[in-house]
């Protein structure tokens, strides 16, 4: 394994889409939403343990969460830990990452992979061995590079990444980023062939994207220049507040990889998913005969298509749901359509407005 | 208050078809079922002080529950609760009541009204009136009578009168019984005009009782004749055990309504139910516009005819069902369509044979 592998996890997300299962105090990425016994964000741990050193992890994650990443990954240091006081989007988190990274090893072999913490992977060695090939491409040459996903469907709740067909075998050119499409559009990019999903896993050298943020976002890239002198010290506390408060909320996407002339796509097809919606993890979930995902001790008739995950210490009899969801967690029970994701937010707000703080 | 007025009210019934609300240990008569504060035998009970004195009213239950009856009912006098040892159905629970109050009250005044315990009544002071008018005529007739409930609808879960409608002003002649019928006969009554719901509440003469016991079930008039000398006493207990033992099932209905030549219905029309199942308690509870009944702390959303009856203590969103029933109690939840009451009973089968008796 390269001793200048690194990994950042962005582990800083709310995940409203799973309230009531998912809170504000524990979002989606600390619960153990597959059932397997780990936490996503463990999950994700320990598939990226293959790729880099133990203490060249490290994760991303907002002040209120960092006791819960300690908690739960006890193997880091708390150097690994990187806390961001607000919530700025991913630029600012991937500039923190990376000007850390390039003062713990200046290196130009320092090669970076960034990804989120709550997406899951069913085909891991494919996973880890498409990551390789990134990172070998990503030394070779200064380029940043996205990991694309073979589209199995004209799904609406992902952005597209559209590659030159004709260039490279593997790693391939990109041409657009394009957002959340409309249906018919989505269905025009899956025929055209040459469109993937954008995963928000990225790619890319330490002096890469360094040189990046330097081109494309100057001021940003200077207030992080500023702050590394306090980096690994008893200040970087104060110094990352600081940089922070005059920090733009952008995303990694629109503040760079949409601009620079120097971005390519690694096709991956190794079982991917966000995870977004209930409707992903009904997807992704074991399922009987009539197409049920059912945790908790239920008892069904005539039922089909639904997602039933309740607590074990209570029976449930549920007749006559198709494409349901029927969930409880900590006194929150919540019965609804499954495709109908966009209805969390209105729930949530309501919920916010009539009961308080209490279920949030 | 006429002070040889006398009332039994039935309190033996298992109520499965309001589990998990109703459990074996706590049948629908012990409950609160309307959410007023007041259990339906305690609401029976209630209604009928107005028509007999506190110590004429008789309460028949199951061994199980005398307790529960007690501690209810605190008025009562123990003498008051009349044990059976087993279920044999209403002709040996009449009986034995009759036969008691023979004893109490030998004078040919003495005249009794036989009630279910679990049924709601909207309109008391009618429903009161109806009685009276019944009483008196048994007191000046040896008629055996019978409430007839002006049906509203081609209800296909009660029994049926038919009555000779040329005969009497409210008080008809009975022509014939019928049991459930199907949908197809059950709105031919309702078209011919002289049928009426048998709702199980019965008014006769104490004399005129017991001799339509010596007629048309001597058997279980010699029995109960024997334990006659034992009620009251320390032996009313073995006596009883020792009578039920030797009592065919049967019904009132089936051994004696049947078959005598003076039954005698009342008409009344003052808001009945038998509370039979789930529909009939989300058609007689407050509903909001889209015919919701609901009691928790639910939000809904595109949600109609439901009846949602949730523990105050939590939380639950529910969207997008029309004409279920979610409920929940001591640990069961059921979410099933409202109409399929007779699942019911393949619910709690399944429940018994896979989980055993713990939820019963």
């Amino acid at each position: 394994m390269n001793q200048h592998n690194y990994v950042v996890i962005m582990a800083g997300g709310v995940g409203s889409r799973f309230w009531p299962y998912s809170r504000t105090a524990k979002p989606k990425q600390f619960l153990d939403i597959l059932n397997t016994g780990r936490s996503l964000i463990q999950m994700t741990y320990d598939r990226f343990r293959k790729l880099a050193p133990a203490e060249n992890i490290f994760i991303v994650t907002n002040e209120d969460y960092a006791e819960l990443v300690a908690e739960q990954l006890p193997d880091l240091d708390k150097e690994q830990i990187l806390t961001e006081p607000v919530r700025r989007n991913t630029a600012p988190c991937v500039a923190y990452a990376s000007y850390k990274i390039r003062k713990k090893d200046p290196s130009p072999e320092a090669c970076m992979i960034v990804a989120p913490s709550d997406h899951a992977i069913f085909n891991e060695g494919e996973f880890i061995s498409r990551l390789e090939l990134a990172m070998t491409s990503a030394r070779q040459n200064d380029r940043l590079l996205t990991m694309g996903i073979k589209p199995t469907r004209p799904e609406t709740g992902y952005g597209y990444i559209q590659y030159l067909s004709n260039e490279g075998d593997e790693v391939k050119k990109v041409k657009t980023f394009t957002e959340k499409p409309q249906l018919e559009l989505a269905e025009t990019f899956i025929k055209s062939g040459d469109f993937v999903w954008n995963a928000g896993i990225f790619i890319w050298s330490v002096p890469s994207i360094t040189a990046a943020f330097e081109q494309h976002m100057p001021e940003l890239a200077e207030l992080f220049e500023e702050a590394t002198p306090r980096l690994f010290g008893e200040g970087e506390g104060d110094a990352i507040r600081e940089t922070y408060a005059l920090c733009k909320n952008i995303s990694i996407d629109y503040g760079i990889m949409e601009h620079a002339e120097n971005v390519y796509t690694v096709l991956g097809d190794f079982g991917w998913t966000d995870l977004g919606s209930w409707a992903s993890l009904h997807e992704q979930s074991p399922r009987d005969e009539q197409e049920n995902a059912v945790s908790g001790d239920v008892l069904l008739y005539d039922t089909q298509n639904s997602l039933i995950r309740l607590p074990k210490d209570k029976l449930a009899i549920i007749q006559g749901l198709d494409g349901y969801l029927v969930t409880e967690e900590d006194g929150v029970l919540i019965i609804c359509r499954k495709d109908q994701d966009q209805q969390f937010r209105e729930f949530i707000a309501d919920v916010k407005s009539k009961k308080g703080d209490k279920y949030l």
